[in-house]
């Protein structure tokens, strides 16, 4: 059996591994205040291009985005996401549990629009801020979206944009960060991540580390007593070096952009491989998620070698992701594209 | 400069680091639904001699407190700790913060009492059980506990009893259980906890892993449910292989039980070398912790040298902290011991 | 200037007034321990037709709402209820506040139906109970709606039905029941509603007394130190008695009862002279709260001698929102109903 | 049987009773935007010899309390107070379930001291503020202490001056403040708190209203969406007016200040009793509440005729409270003075 289920199915890139195994007998402080940590700071604030961001690493992406969240919003304010986004759907509504409000706005393809964000932030600020109502304070998007869809550089500063007009925040969920930067259709960089929202991260977990996402903190606001909020919440691993070596090693060797370049690349192959066969899309995805519809006999085809997510049941069959990663070969997506042609 | 400042400031076991090399390249079910974690299940359930307790594998310690805790009790229900109990000064009020309210109790070298737990119980059980207060529904306390001390298998058990007979839970910190059980003092076994407590975790963080806690959930109470609660608090990590492996190979190969033992052997020596100097013990531990009272010139010489952590100020000088770990060498520690003895 | 913006803009029943003078030196036992309390609760069971419910007195509506949710929800629980419900859209977010997440599901004139109900509480329960998705473990509706709409008989059993399936309890926000009960259409009674929720109330701040809503708890599970949910949020008044003695007065001299089915009846008249004038119905309401579309024209000249809620603009006008109550005198609505008759 | 049990058994002020009954047929905008609020407000500024303070009206002491604390503190912020501080042992916890930790101080006759709040706060300011701390952010004090006693206004200098060297918070529940200020070892005026604190409360509900609690918020941070805490808390009352007449009332008339008082001379006068019959105090107080420590048969004695609070049992006997309202008549106070004076 080969796994397209997901994105983090096995272990870490090799220099990963090598660096474990190379520092594993030296002794390093606690609690992220280690040379590691340090030097992956400072490649991050290369890569991004502002030295003043606050850099931090949290070793799951659900305790990233509740941490975020807990850390910039008081108990009446609360986040614009889109009903498809990853806090409102898929983390057992770990957002509620520390008190707010998710305004979830229905999506497109697994987006939301500045127009759609803007009218309802108006619906609070541009009519007396009612004390009934939460303080939309936060807008929380997906890069790349769970759809595998990506924002443009245009729709990210229009929503970037409302977020200043109105004083929000703009959070963008990089858990598939290496992914999105990858796609032939990106037109986004790590800079304009830095420069257009208040705080995002560079997902580790899902893009060749072994755990690990690094938070990149732009807004003043969000920066202050940031760690105790990690602290609070179980976020501020013991052995905090791990992540920094992580982070410095496959950022320092390009693994991280390069690895996922070439998954999404390979997804492009699986794409193609529908495409040909006349297969529907439920979303088109340049990334490496790819989502089709399959009839119950092609499922079941599939289903004997390969192993993918099954979304949902919808009228004309069931939706399924087929995942590539950073660890994904080349003569697997070959098995696939040869077993796609064969699909009756 | 040599170490001792704490028992997490170096990698892993070994076998832990040869184990994630051999399977860099297998691919594996996400969130703890693998082998390893399972294969790790299996060895707890027979070390613990207990086939019906849940066993869940959580990244980090602060994690695994506030989540049982979140898990176990309603919002109108307390937890009895002593003031010096990890929850109570070193989390960050975690607890607080999932909305309970530790009931602190004055500690004696780190421990309470089955006495003071029943005093404190009676004030609400036996006193009509008023609105006004919230029902005391656990006992957390730590073994070893935060001052290198060790409850005896009567004092659990009186302990045990108490909660009983009030309906509360038992839950064991055992962030460093492995220093406790190999302690020349101990006589309290694995399969003890297993029928005294209705949790407790095996430490893995302090103790050889890179990261992770092994819980033991005994009450069926506190199974239902758990992992949505784990997840809900960003405890499920994706990679969750990664815990089963390392908990699987370390208990499976013994290193977890011998190289614990070895520190605390390490440890008595750094003890004898301070009794001979009679230096004087803020408490008197038999665990791989040591707590003295430096003069402060003692501390000046062997901050030259060591790192320790300081602990608090008395007027007699300065309380520190010297703690060796599983990765604690002879050499190390013949040092130290040299050190001490030329002390003025 | 006339009120007919709200429910809740005049002081009291006469008899409450009375009441409250009769008893002003007497001095009673607190936390609603005293004899009137136990009098409105005797007279509250015999009005359901259980004496095994248990009967609380909360001052205000949020409350009843919010320490419902709390005593009734673990934090991986959620509920059910319609986006146009009070709990999802005037109240702060309370609901999240406490922890727990509301599935919104859409309404139909403020209603959501038992198969709405079943599909969304289906997602969970049929499939697996995933870990990442919190349980549906209360559906939250309000009799009448926030629309001025009822349920039926039937509707609540078939809702009923669904939540007794899956385990849910069902939360009845009877705010209004007085204007519900009193209504021609209804055919609801409030042993009905004590037989096929879990918990409801009848309320009291908007049918006629200075405050208070009187909680019916049916559920076993709910009752559980339910006092202590209520003491923690600020529930439990110091002078209980106060609410005890305005429920006891006015549900037993009947006031509670005809004198809001007179504010339907009056609502009723000011709906004919609407529907006489054309004006059109946002949504068609048989209850005290009447929703039309004024052109703004009509809007300005209704308004220079009324008080009346604006809702939300529409592409044809605003929707309003006249609102007769226990208090509305004949003379205000002839007033009302010739000065629609003048409308153009 | 004559209550001297609490000070909140009875119903309100004839002045109040009547102003009800006089305004029962007007009506007012609702949620405390109506023209008593303003009226009280306006009151309450000329008492406070402040302008710029906000003044909102809360039904309760404990809302009153934790909302106050949600509005002031984030997650990682606590309250320091003293360990009989009414918002540590009286109010199930409330203070925890919205998040925070309560730092308890050892309480002196129910006071803590500048020094104790000091050396508190110095252990995470002058600390490096520590990450696994949370941030002491406010300091909580009750006029009159739970146990009846007062701090001077040297006192209470000296704790502003603490709490602005930190930049904390001083609150001050003043939930029995008529009776604070009534007495004559007081040397605290109503201006002296709005200067002095951040926050206080001017209560109602014990000295003389139905229900309600002024308070007064003089800090600009707390100001902010203050009334959305309120709302999300279930602390904004629909029929808000009926706290804003009832505080106009009863500051205007000056009830508030002369029944408060006169209640405190009619304490002393049980005082004196319990003095020449040498029945030994467990503290001493000089305001409505007299704390002594009975033997069985002098309990036994009085139970018959009065109503009394037993606190605790300790080894010379039970402390009991007796305790004087605005509502107390002198012949009452009469008979408990003769019955004293024949104990044995």
């Amino acid at each position: 059996m080969i796994r397209f289920n997901n994105d983090y199915n096995r272990g870490a890139f090799d220099c990963i591994l090598k660096a474990l195994a190379d520092t594993n007998t030296t002794s390093y402080p606690g609690y992220g205040e280690d040379e590691w940590c340090d030097k992956a700071e400072q490649i991050i604030k290369g890569l991004i291009g502002r030295d003043d961001s606050m850099i931090k690493f949290i070793p799951g992406a659900t305790q990233a985005n509740y941490v975020v969240v807990a850390a910039a919003l008081s108990p009446v304010q609360s986040v614009i996401a889109a009903d498809t986004g990853h806090i409102n759907c898929h983390e057992a509504a770990s957002i509620e549990n520390t008190g707010h409000k998710i305004l979830a706005l229905p999506n497109t393809d697994g987006k939301i629009s500045a127009a759609q964000i803007e009218a309802c932030a108006a619906e609070y600020y541009d009519n007396a801020k009612p004390e009934y109502l939460t303080e939309p304070k936060m807008v929380y998007i997906s890069f790349p979206t769970e759809q595998g869809t990506l924002y443009t550089k245009r729709e990210l500063c229009d929503i970037s944009a409302v977020c200043k007009k109105y004083g929000m925040y703009l959070f963008v969920d990089g858990a598939r960060m290496g992914y999105g930067l990858g796609s032939d259709k990106n037109d986004l960089t790590l800079c304009d991540f830095a420069m257009l929202s208040d705080v995002f991260y560079i997902g580790g977990t899902k893009c060749g580390a072994l755990f690990g996402e690094a938070l990149v903190i732009n807004a003043e606001d969000i920066k202050y007593r940031f760690k105790a909020y990690m602290k609070q919440n179980g976020a501020v691993l013991a052995k905090g070096w791990l992540m920094g070596l992580q982070f410095a090693t496959m950022l320092e060797n390009g693994d991280y952009f390069e690895k996922t370049k070439r998954a999404d690349e390979l997804a492009m192959q699986i794409k193609e491989a529908f495409e040909q066969k006349k297969v529907p899309f439920w979303v088109e995805s340049f990334t490496n998620q790819q989502f089709v519809i399959l009839s119950d006999e092609q499922k079941k085809t599939l289903a004997e070698k390969y192993y993918f997510e099954e979304m949902e049941r919808e009228k004309e069959g069931t939706v399924v992701r087929f995942c590539t990663s950073w660890a994904t070969k080349q003569e697997e997506v070959d098995a696939l594209v040869l077993d796609i042609s064969k699909l009756v």
